[in-house]
């Protein structure tokens, strides 16, 4: 690939006055190749169609029960329930995610630096990799909260000043995955258009919008649009499964009112050939922990 | 069948300050036979296995849009609008649902007494049938709430003062349900145990519990015995389905974020033989739009 990313210019504007518009995307999606493994052909055409790709059973039975147990230890944990990047529900309680867990938790740094997890994301992404974000995340039965329609890059690009579409998410999922409890919805092929939002981005905006999205968010008809021409893959699996989807792709989880609640791993991928910048529509870029500034390649 | 209901006896005692327990079901599910059509016995056994059954193409594609024209044009009426039958939520001024849709509209008068809908009806519940409760409903996209977990009869017997569980409600689709558009899910199975739910039912609590479901709403520990023990069936089905299921099935919706919205018309049938009598755990009936008291058989 001899695309290259031009980190000045702002390909991507967005929290924009003007009202929100499509642009189309600039970058490849797929920038490795086949020989380079792990993934094939078909699988590397179809991330590359599609925007994402589920991996099927990335990790065994005995690592999923031994991230949960991990997850439940870090969860009753004093010090990490008090630490900043644990985000626990006012209401109930209840820890919802753990930021930079791979840095809390010598598990997850160790799923992170895991080559069935980083040699899919440096395949796809052409280069040595680093990790933007990572988190463990847990979502509720009994009414846990939907999350609306967005694109991550969206955000990444605004307010962590990512500058082209170079990043890869991959997701493990630490429970089953069933249409009724809130799966990760996905618009298939929205990874090429870039939905420009309108709306200033409020100061500290993280601290919400880790709860809601507000700015950043795409108008109904722009969705609507999306959906029609896209439609909605709505992403089962079991436990041990693994998603990797593309930073531009239009997704979202609907609540979930079963006994049956969800949790998973989550890797932010990004190319060290795309490092962060100034945020291109915030004051100041977001915290570390959520936003890395540390480009170090993972090894 | 020789199976009679008690009018007097409480065989279902609910609202209690005494805590949730499961009793079980007493009447037969279904009290007609398959030589009295129009259901087939393999229908009449997968009714009284699950609790519910799919009606397939119950009704024309030219039906639907003869309905679906008939919903848009009454949520337009001004007189509707304002109809205290007609639920308008606040935030949107978008119609929600509007009951007693058979005395407000005569095609929908004609859907309630149509033979496809109302024999099916009787051959399940073995006599004459009058309506119960009728409605249209709206669901919207980008957001629609969700409803939590309940068993009609619960609040019929308790609220309306029906005796026993001899009522069918058919909901026949006027959308396409997806998974992901916060489609009916039903525990099948669910019909045979009675969720005896704890807390007083508040004054007027149809105001609010046609809203949200509270008083009559089964502790998580019930719902998530229910859902080991039946599992959840998520009905997806085209527009013209029907859904026949039984008054008791645990039921329930997520909320909806896709941009596609949901509506159906919605008919509850109670044998004459089972009519209301005074409620069984509260003050007052509710009013006769929400839980009727004329129970003159449909002809």
């Amino acid at each position: 690939m001899t695309a290259t990313i031009d980190r000045k210019a702002d390909l991507y504007p967005t929290r924009v006055t003007t009202g929100s518009s499509l642009i189309a995307r600039e970058e490849p999606v797929v920038w490795g190749k086949a020989a380079e493994g792990p993934l094939s052909e078909a699988e590397l055409s179809a991330y590359d169609e599609r925007g994402y790709l589920q991996a099927r059973r990335l990790v065994t039975p005995a690592e999923v029960e031994e991230f949960r147990a991990e997850l439940r230890r870090l969860s009753d944990d004093p010090a990490v329930r008090a630490d900043e990047r644990t985000i626990v529900e006012r209401s109930s309680q209840e820890v919802r995610s753990i930021f930079e867990v791979h840095k809390v938790s010598e598990v997850f740094a160790r799923v992170a630096r895991d080559p069935r997890v980083v040699g899919r994301a440096r395949q796809i992404l052409g280069s040595d990799v680093y990790l933007h974000q990572t988190r463990v995340n847990f979502k509720p039965g009994f009414g846990g909260a939907d999350f609306y329609w967005h694109s991550d890059f969206e955000t990444w690009h605004a307010e962590d000043g990512m500058p082209g579409m170079r990043a890869v998410s991959i997701s493990i999922a630490l429970t089953d995955n069933h249409s009724f409890n809130g799966p990760l919805m996905i618009m298939p092929g929205s990874h090429r258009s870039y939905v420009s939002c309108a709306g200033e981005t409020p100061e500290d905006n993280y601290k919400s919008s880790l709860v809601a999205q507000n700015a950043g968010t795409p108008p109904p008809d722009v969705l609507d649009g999306l959906a029609t021409r896209h439609g909605i893959d709505v992403l089962e699996g079991s436990a041990g499964d693994a998603t990797l989807f593309d930073c531009n792709c239009m997704h979202g989880s609907n609540g979930n009112i079963t006994p049956y609640p969800r949790s998973n791993v989550f890797l932010v991928f990004n190319s060290v050939e795309n490092t962060c910048v100034e945020p291109y529509a915030a004051a100041a870029p977001r915290p570390t922990y959520i936003g890395a500034r540390d480009f170090t390649p993972v090894r």
